[in-house]
């Protein structure tokens, strides 16, 4: 069995457990009303990959952790990142309809829910990471990587340089880079410094992983922009082409499809240097780089 | 002099403390994007009361810490508060124009940025609770505290259920209740836990503080009704009236002016009560309670 099919297969397996996880994380009792509930619960187990949160699992076991001591917190990633597409979808913001196949979160439950959905989970985030991490002192100190990851220096602040670069016109590969590096960079990383963190890894190995973790993130971006030009919509769940439509910064319109591709592979080669000191116990994140730039979806 | 003008002047110097924690939390580095950063300080510096922050540090005082261990909790705490009255003024929500005598945040940065500089208070609260308070597993609590008072079953539940009430009719004072108790009360009665627990204060006193925080936040908002029925928009620096011309449920409406005071009364001395196990540390605290009903705005 190749490394990938390995990968996959886990990744299934995982995936099983993170959704049973976030379903019961989503029982919020009678204080909670049942649209508010309804409008977290469809965009949370509208069938994304579970990437960030495969991640912190995979991540935690690569460090000698146990894969289920890391599921409050992969949680926790897949509810902000959750939040952020929903927020995201706005009319004010993306203006999106659609969402994986789906009407986007705004579009079912309107505007105000929405904003309240993407609110709430993104406070239930914190809630669990907090509750549920232990000890205690790895709980703070992963409440504090997320919200750096996810805050005004981070994901926020990517969505901000993101919606200002339309306006703006500027069309350079620095500022591209620094919109994603913060807009999924730096959620994607902090899913691997989550996953170390709880599986009492020192700060050498965090980081290295941290490293991986953003050379991952921004291959996966160029794959996604690359998907934008050369994928169709029944496969990918969303409309394509569009951001070329919006005149939206991709890697394909400054590099061109080829260099694209290039600088993904590179990327993906860097991760690959990254795992090095973790030697066997790195196996599952290789494979996820090489399915990383392999995907059609 | 008197309890009250001993608080009124604690209140000054507090606020002069938590005003300058609070620009310094917004110092948030090259990462975060000017325009962001511009319209988080405009809504948190905008001179509010800073009502929940210095009851924080009264709780925590009052338990025999130092106010000054307190001051990263109590910046949180404003820090969600104000994201919460964003959000609720966007058009999709209340709708409102005008906040603290000035343009709301959309209406000075456009809906989304609004949005966004929400999401990023909201998250640096729980940045600064997890990073600062000491030690770690009191953040980790106090983080926990914070998310369940502002989340799906506290705040943002409680704006849900007052948008539904708009829409479904439902008049009586259990729903009434049960919107206030979650859309303010849940934080405001969180600032005390959280001054409490970073006092080291045990169970017990932490659930006395918790309970007065409720009453007294039940009273704050009766006093706010009555204060739109009978305040005048230059002193109290909003709309007047605009909660009755929307047909908004208010105590006054559903009580009459007179039994609404007298609720608020009875609040104010059940939160009395619950002070009494602190004696005289329990003064400044008591003051709070009786100034919340005497204020003109």
């Amino acid at each position: 069995m190749s490394e990938v099919s390995m990968l996959q297969e886990i990744w299934t397996e995982y995936r099983t457990d993170i959704d049973a996880a976030l379903e019961s994380y989503l029982d919020l009792g009678p204080n909670c009303p049942t649209k508010l509930q309804e409008a977290m619960h469809y965009s949370l187990m509208a069938g994304g990959k579970r990437l960030r949160p495969v991640l912190v699992l995979l991540a935690c076991e690569a460090c000698g952790g146990k894969a289920v001591d890391a599921l409050p917190a992969a949680c926790a990633i897949e509810m902000i990142h959750t939040y952020s597409l929903i927020h995201d979808d706005l009319p004010a913001m993306d203006d999106d309809d659609v969402r994986r196949g789906k009407p986007t979160n705004h579009k079912q439950f309107g505007e105000a829910m929405a904003i309240l959905a993407g609110d709430a989970l993104l406070t239930l985030a914190f809630q669990i990471v907090a509750q549920d991490v232990q000890p205690q002192d790895v709980a703070a100190a992963c409440c504090a990587d997320l919200a750096g990851a996810a805050g005004a220096a981070g994901m926020v602040a990517g969505q901000v340089a993101d919606l200002e670069a339309e306006d703006s016109g500027i069309k350079d590969i620095q500022h591209l880079e620094g919109i994603h590096r913060r807009k999924t960079g730096r959620l994607l990383s902090c899913a691997l410094s989550l996953g170390a963190r709880i599986a009492g890894a020192d700060w050498e190995l965090r980081n290295h992983l941290v490293e991986y973790g953003k050379s991952v993130g921004l291959a996966f971006q160029i794959a996604d922009d690359l998907l934008d030009v050369s994928g169709n919509s029944e496969t990918i769940g969303k409309q394509t082409q569009k951001d070329a439509d919006h005149g939206k910064l991709t890697y394909p319109s400054l590099l061109g499809i080829e260099e694209s591709r290039d600088k993904a592979k590179q990327l993906i080669q860097d991760a690959h240097e990254r795992l090095k000191p973790l030697g066997e116990q790195g196996q599952r994140l290789a494979a996820l780089a090489d399915f990383i730039i392999d995907r059609d979806h």
